[in-house]
């Protein structure tokens, strides 16, 4: 991925809770800093998750994902999670994410989500859309 | 702890993300094994959490618990849940748990849950009370 | 997915540490209960991934994955997993995993492992290729 | 618990991963969170445990532990970490843990964790009894 203006980056450290028998950082857990990454670009352009849901009844529900695990991740690692948005539209945005340490790309990532309103699919509400696209 | 009629057993296969680094289970994994062991309990009483907590708004929250780590368990360990209560009174069911492999314990478990409706701490409704009380 | 002769089935049931706050099964809980799948599915062939391990060194790790989530999961829901491969070949085994419940797919998923040996990438060995495209 | 020049804190967010269908923190999750804390604690005295584990074969293992739950903790709380040893003793240490939401106290936890190499129980070795009650 490139990344931009509109790139976010969150800092993860590995625990033990991270990782499986085999020593390294369980591939789930990719999953998760992966929405940690989503959830603090989110942030950092103002929204609050926790009030859009409980007073809009909106929250953004992953449709799909793709991931590429490149290169093993260790206990005590410091991880940095780069989110950057590449499409919104209509019930969609979709992210390019990227895990690094250092230099080295450990993890990339497609990810789509899709708002629901009250459980169903609803195109983005307009302010949200500008919310999102709005230059940091 | 002891067993009786009012014990529930549940089997548990360990699988990679129970497991941590040091190759044994992580120590939180346990706190969802109990879980498990309590859920099958209520279950095998007769009791639907997911409708009772859309229909009626009640949950169990864990509000205190204690366990002991007596042995490690391994990947691919197949562990069996022991659940006892031990005490229903007011808003409080406290049980008692076990995890066993074969003849071995691995991990003993005190818990005490909370009856929540609507978020706020009541006493558990006596229809459910005669639920977890009537004999198997 | 097709299912045939290869296929494996396991049953997963969704317990509290499997659901968020948005109400529903996390998407990052698909992703253990696919790895569950696939360790079933190796069972089944009579492979014991602790002896391969402790024993020979030699790891099945995540390198590619794809998730396609179709219907969201709840509370309680007794889920079933589909896991057939599709290839196995060099140093990797492509999986075709699907989660279904009852008659609805849940969600479908793409995934590649690689076999590594004292943490580095290897031809699977012949002697687990066999295992792994004997009829079972 | 008190806190003094022992004491160490760590800031921790609250995502979706960490909160169950109930709508707030799930129960084992502030396990994950104590550890991240005593795990901190370590680091700010300067253990590097993944160079114990790999170099010397020492890992801490938790032993027991006891957690009172006392307020509920949602999406997007910003939770505090509070780590403080009470005893360093033969094999084990024992810490003293709470979690705070600005004045609120959220949950209290006692946890002793033993010292394991090459999996077995050891009296902490001098140097590392000298690193943890140093004045950091």
């Amino acid at each position: 991925m490139t990344t931009d203006s509109n790139t976010s980056m969150l800092d993860v450290r590995v625990y033990y809770e991270d990782t499986d028998a085999s020593g390294r950082v369980y591939h789930a857990a990719y999953v998760r800093f992966f929405e940690r990454g989503r959830t603090e670009w989110l942030r950092v352009r103002g929204f609050d998750i926790g009030a859009l849901a409980a007073g809009r009844g909106i929250v953004f529900a992953v449709r799909g994902l793709a991931i590429e695990y490149l290169k093993g991740a260790f206990i005590d690692d410091l991880l940095r999670v780069e989110t950057r948005p590449t499409a919104v539209r209509g019930a969609v945005v979709a992210f390019s994410q990227r895990i690094v340490r250092g230099e080295e790309t450990v993890a990339e990532a497609t990810i789509r989500v899709v708002t629901l309103k009250d459980g169903r699919v609803v195109r983005i509400p307009a302010d949200l859309t500008a919310q999102m696209t709005a230059t940091a």
